[in-house]
C-alpha cells in the first residue's frame, strides 16, 4: 500500500500514513491532538490546519462554507476533510491544539509537572561476585535509591520474573515501579528501551473514550471512541441497574462485557503502536457513579433503591487483574472519588481539568450536559454541586425526528423569512435532527416569532400546521430529505427542549441562590461534554439554557472528563487535587430544595436574551 | 468421652480436656505456653508444674530422676508426664512459662505493645436515609476515623462483600483492616464478635513450627510442629535446591507441597479452635534463605551456584493468595529480611526475640545451632554475623549409631568407672544416640580419659576395641539395647563431633577476632534452636563448643525464631526493629577469612575447660 509522510509543524513530529488517511487521523497517530469537537464530521471547523507543502484533495463544500475563500486562499483546510496525495508538510495553528495541550502552552489551564504514579527505571547491574554478595533485588533497590525511590517490593511471582529476566539479559532491564510508602512496587519487567504507557478512560453510559498515553512524554499514542457494550442491556443507567439487580451473574455479565471491550480496544492500540500489554503500566478510569459501580463490579442495588446512595464514593485503587483488565502484571487501576449518587467521578474529572478556573479568584460554573447534567459552582474557595435530570432531548432522543449526531443529522438551521436552510452532518441529505440542531431550530423559531416565549406555535406562520390535532412546524419537506418523509418540529418537541433546558437552568439558578451570587458575577461558564461542545452558544442563550451574559465568558472545553483522566494518569499531584476538590464539595439535592418546582416552572419559559 | 476440667493457676484460665490428655497439652489448648524444650518427651524437666488439687497418674521414672523426691513431695510434676484422672487445679511456676511470656512478666526481654499489622473494627452503622446520603463505605470509613484509622481501601470484590454483608446483617459487622499509607486495606469481613487470628511460622528445613495466635490478646490458640514435606525431595537444602533447579515445575512442586502442608495444619487449627479461614487475617513466616525462596517460589539457581547469592534479601510482603495460602481474602504474608545467602530470616527472627540482650550495653553472642549454625556478635551498637557449615552431626546424622531425638535415643550418658548408664528419651530401651547424647558421651569420655584432647581413643580402656581395623568405644552392649545390636561410639563419630564443634567455635572465634573482643567480655551467650535447647551446657563447655566461661552467662532460649515470628505477628514495631537490625548487620564471610583454616584446625582440639 502506498504510504505518505506527514510532517507536522511547528511541533516537528513526523508520521507515516497509508494513502487515503485524512490529516486529523494522521495527527492523532503522531500523538498530536487537534481539536475536533464534532469527532471529524466536518461540522465544527475546529480542526483548522494550513498546508505548507505537498498536494492534497480539493476543498469540500463543507470547508468552503466553514472556512471561507480568504482562509482557503491562505492554504487553510479542515484536517478531517483533507487527504494527502503525496508527502506533505502542514502547520497546526495554536488554536487548533486541544485544551490539554493548548493550556500547557499558554499556562492558563491545567499546567502540571509530569509525575505519573508509575515510573520506568533502567537497570544496568553488575553481576554478583565473591566480593559482592548482594542479593539480586538489593542491586535493583540500590539503582532505585539513586533515583530517590524506596526499595523494591512486590509479590514473589513478579520479583521472580525480574530475577530470571536480569540473569537472562546480561543484568539489564527496564522496570516499571509504583513508588509508595511500602516501597517501590514492581509493576512490570521490560526489555531495555521499552516505552511505558498508561490508559485513561472516560466511560460514558453510551460511549467509552480511551486514550493510550506515553507516561514519559505525556503524548497521546492512540485514542478511540467506542460504544459502551452495556448499552445492549439498557440504554440508560436506570435500566442497566435493574438488569444488574437480577443477580450476581447479571451484574458480573455487565462488568465482563465492558472489560472485554476495553481489552479489545487496548489490544488494537497495542498492535497499532507496536507495544505489548506489559507496557501498559497504569490505568485511570472515570465515569458516573452507576458506571463506576458497573465497571468495578460493586453492587448497584443501593443506587437503584431509595434513597439512592452509592456503595463507594471514595477513590478506588486496585489491581487491574482483579477485574480482568489485560495490562502489566503489577498494574493498578485508579478511580477518583465520586461526589454523590448522581454526581460521579466523571464530573470530578471535569472539575480537575478545569482547575485553573477553579484555583483563581474567579467565580465559575462548570456545566457538564448529558442525560444527567452535573453543575458545579466554584467561588471563594467553595464548590457547590448538583445534578439535574435533564433527560435525553439534547441527545436527539424523545424528539419526533430526533437522532444522534451522525451523517444526515440537521446540525444547524437558518430560518430566513419563509425559507429554511438546514445544514447537515457530512453534508448528507437530511434524515433527522440532532440535539444541537433542535436547540438551534428552537432559537431560530423564537427569533422568527414562529413560537412565543411559552413555546406555543404561531398558527399564522405558513409552515405551521396541524397533524392529528397537534401543531407542528415543517422544517424540511419530504422531497428535500434523504428518506422522503417530512422532517418537523412538534409542539411536544419544543416542550421536551423546555423541560431539558428548564431542568438545567433550575439547577444553575438554585446553586446561585444557595451561594447568594447573581449571574453577572460569574466570570467563567465552562461548558463540558459532547453536546456542550457542539451546541451553538447564541442559540443556547436565546432559549435561556444559560443566563444572558457576554459570550466571551463562555468556554466550550470539549471532553473535560477525558482531559482530567489523562492528567490524573500523568500526575499524582492531579489525583491528590481531585481528592482535595471532592472533599470540599457541598452537594445540593435539588428535589428536596424549597421552591424547587416554582423555580423549575419559571425556568421553562423562553426569555429573550 | 469423659472430660475433665483443668484450672490453670495463677493465670486463672480453665480448659476442658478429654480423659487421657496430659497437662502440657491441656495448657497449650488453653493458650498458656509452658516451656517444653524437648517437645514433651520428658527429658528436659522444663515443664515443671505443681498439682494443687485433684488426682493424676503416678510419677514416671523419668520424673523421679529429673525432679527428685523432695520436689515430688511438694506436688511438683512434669506436665508432659502427668495425666489428670479427674478435674484438677494446677499451679504453673513462673520459670515454667515460655520465654515470650515470662519475659513480658519480668520485663527483661521482648516487652512490646500489642500493635498487630491487622486490626479488628466493630461496625454498627445507621442505614442511608433521605437526609443521610453517605455512601456505604463512607459510613465504614467514618467508624475507622473514630479509631484513628485512615479511610477504607481495597479491591472491589472484597468491598462488594462488605457492602452486601452490611445490608444483609442490619448494618453490623466486624471487619479486619490493615492500616497503611494508602488507607485501611480491607482484609476480611466477619460477623459481629468474631475473633481475629494470625499465623506465625518458623519454617525449618526439617520441621515446621506453626502458631495460631489471637491478634487481640496475643494468646497462642494452637500450635503444632509438623515435618516439612520438602524433605522427600532432599534432606538438606542443597539437594532441594538441586531438585528445584531442574525446572519451573519442580520449583513450584516444592512450594506447593509446603503450602499444602501449611494449609492442612491451618485447617486443623481452625477446626480445633472453631474458627474459619476468614478469621486468619495475617501471616508471618521465617526460615533460612533457601527455605524462604522455596516457600515464596523465588528462583533458587543463584543460591545453588557460585557465588551463592539470594534473589531477595529484603523483607517481603505480599498477598497470601498469591502463593495459595488459604487465609482471609485480604490477608498478606510478611517475611522479615534475610542477612545473606546463609544467614536467613530465621536468624533475624531469633535476633529480634533476643533484642532485650541486644538493646543493652551488654556484649552478646547469639548462637543458633543447626546443620548451618548462624552466629551473631552484638556489641557497642554493632552486629557481626556469620554462618558455619557445622553439618548434621548434632542432629544425630553421620554418626554410626546416631538418630533423631525420638523415643529410645540415648540423651545422656554417665560414665562411672567401667560402667555406662545411658538415659533414653521416654525411658525406652536404647536404640541409638541423638545429638545431645553424643555430645554428652564425648564429654564423659574426655573426663574419663577414654579419649585424649585430639579425640584419639585410649586402647587401654576395657570398652575400647577394634572393629574392621578401626577403634570404637562400646556404649551399650547388644543385650541391653532395644534392637539387640551393640551401640558404639567410633573414632569417626568423635571426628564428626570435632568437625562440627570446630566449625562453630571457629565462627565464634573469628567474630571475636574481627571485633577485637576477648571471650571473657561476653556477657550473654544466647543458645537458640532445638539442639541448643537440649544440649547439656557442661558437656558443651567440656568439649570446647563454647569458650570456657561461667555457666550463668549461658541462656538456652529455645525456638527463638518462633518467638520472634510471633512477636512480629503481634507488633509492627517489632517488624520495624527486625528491619532496623538487619540494615546494620555486618556479614562476615568465614571461608574467605585470612587464616580461616589455621583457626579451624586449632578449634578441633578438645580443650579442658
Amino acid at each position: 500500500m502506498t504510504k505518505y509522510l506527514v510532517n507536522l509543524q511547528p511541533i516537528g513530529r513526523r508520521v507515516e500514513i497509508e494513502a487515503g488517511t485524512d490529516l486529523l487521523t494522521a495527527a492523532q497517530r503522531a500523538g498530536v491532538e487537534i481539536v475536533a469537537s464534532c469527532g471529524g464530521l466536518g461540522i465544527c471547523a475546529t480542526c483548522k490546519v494550513r498546508i505548507l507543502q505537498g498536494r492534497v484533495t480539493p476543498p469540500t463544500l463543507t470547508e468552503e462554507e466553514e472556512l471561507g475563500q480568504e482562509a482557503m486562499a491562505e492554504g487553510y483546510r479542515l484536517a478531517c476533510q483533507t487527504i494527502p496525495l503525496e508527502d506533505v508538510r502542514i502547520d497546526i495553528p495554536r488554536e487548533s491544539l486541544v485544551a490539554g495541550q493548548r493550556v500547557q502552552v499558554d499556562g492558563r489551564e491545567g499546567e502540571f509537572a509530569l509525575d505519573p504514579a508509575v515510573r520506568a527505571i533502567d537497570l544496568e547491574l553488575t553481576p554478583p561476585a565473591l566480593d559482592d554478595l548482594r542479593a539480586d533485588l538489593t542491586r535493583v533497590s540500590e539503582t532505585l535509591a539513586l533515583h530517590g525511590l524506596p526499595a523494591l517490593s512486590g509479590g514473589p511471582k513478579l520479583l521472580s520474573r525480574l530475577a530470571l529476566f536480569l540473569r537472562a539479559n546480561d543484568w539489564q532491564a527496564r522496570i516499571a515501579v509504583r513508588p509508595g510508602a511500602d516501597g517501590s512496587a514492581l509493576v512490570s519487567v521490560l526489555p531495555k528501551g521499552a516505552r511505558i504507557a498508561g490508559l485513561a478512560m472516560d466511560i460514558g453510559s453510551t460511549k467509552l473514550a480511551m486514550f493510550l498515553v506515553d507516561l514519559e512524554s505525556g503524548a497521546i499514542l492512540a485514542q478511540a471512541g467506542v460504544m459502551n457494550p452495556q448499552i445492549s442491556f439498557g440504554e440508560d443507567v436506570v435500566s442497566r441497574i435493574a438488569y444488574a439487580n437480577k443477580g450476581d451473574a447479571e451484574r458480573i455479565q455487565l462488568q465482563t462485557r465492558l472489560v472485554e471491550t476495553i481489552n479489545q480496544t487496548l489490544g488494537e492500540f497495542c498492535q497499532q503502536e507496536n507495544i505489548c500489554r506489559d507496557q501498559i503500566v497504569d490505568i485511570v478510569a472515570v465515569g458516573n457513579t452507576a458506571i463506576h459501580h458497573l465497571f468495578t463490579g460493586l453492587p448497584v442495588t443501593p443506587l437503584g433503591t431509595a434513597p439512592y446512595t452509592p456503595v463507594q464514593a471514595g477513590a478506588m485503587y486496585f489491581q487491574a487483574a482483579e477485574i480482568g483488565l489485560e495490562a502489566a502484571a503489577g498494574a493498578w487501576v485508579y478511580l477518583p472519588p465520586n461526589i454523590a449518587g448522581y454526581v460521579g467521578a466523571d464530573h470530578v474529572s471535569a472539575l480537575v481539568a478545569s482547575r485553573s478556573y477553579i484555583n483563581t479568584e474567579h467565580t465559575s460554573l462548570l456545566i457538564d450536559i448529558g442525560t444527567n447534567t452535573e453543575i458545579s459552582l466554584i467561588y471563594a474557595g467553595r464548590v457547590l454541586s448538583c445534578s439535574c435530570a435533564s433527560g435525553p432531548a439534547f441527545e436527539g432522543a424523545h424528539i419526533r425526528d430526533g437522532m444522534r449526531a451522525a451523517p444526515g443529522a440537521i446540525e444547524r438551521v437558518h430560518l430566513d423569512g419563509g425559507r429554511v436552510r438546514p445544514l447537515t452532518i457530512a453534508s448528507q441529505p437530511p434524515v433527522g435532527i440532532c440535539g444541537s440542531g433542535i436547540l438551534n431550530a428552537v432559537a431560530e423559531m423564537l427569533d422568527a416569532t414562529v413560537i412565543n416565549d411559552r413555546g406555543v406555535l404561531n398558527q399564522k406562520n405558513e409552515r405551521v400546521r396541524m397533524a392529528n390535532g397537534k401543531s407542528e412546524f415543517l422544517l424540511v419537506p419530504a422531497d428535500d430529505t434523504g428518506h422522503g418523509r417530512d422532517i418537523v418540529v412538534t409542539r411536544k418537541d419544543i416542550n421536551e427542549i423546555q423541560l431539558a433546558k428548564g431542568a438545567i437552568r433550575t439547577g444553575l439558578e438554585i446553586l446561585l441562590k444557595e451561594a447568594g451570587i447573581p449571574a453577572d458575577q460569574i466570570d467563567d461558564f465552562i461548558i463540558a461534554g459532547a453536546f456542550g461542545t457542539h451546541l451553538d452558544l447564541k442559540s443556547a442563550l436565546r432559549v435561556g439554557l444559560f443566563p444572558c451574559q457576554p459570550l466571551e465568558r463562555f468556554h466550550q472545553v470539549g471532553n473535560a472528563a477525558g482531559v482530567g483522566a489523562r492528567q490524573m494518569l500523568l500526575s499524582r499531584a492531579v489525583r491528590a487535587e481531585a481528592e482535595r476538590i471532592v472533599s470540599g464539595v457541598e452537594y445540593v439535592e435539588l428535589t428536596t430544595y424549597p421552591r424547587f418546582y416554582d423555580v423549575y416552572v419559571e425556568c421553562m419559559y423562553f426569555e429573550p436574551c
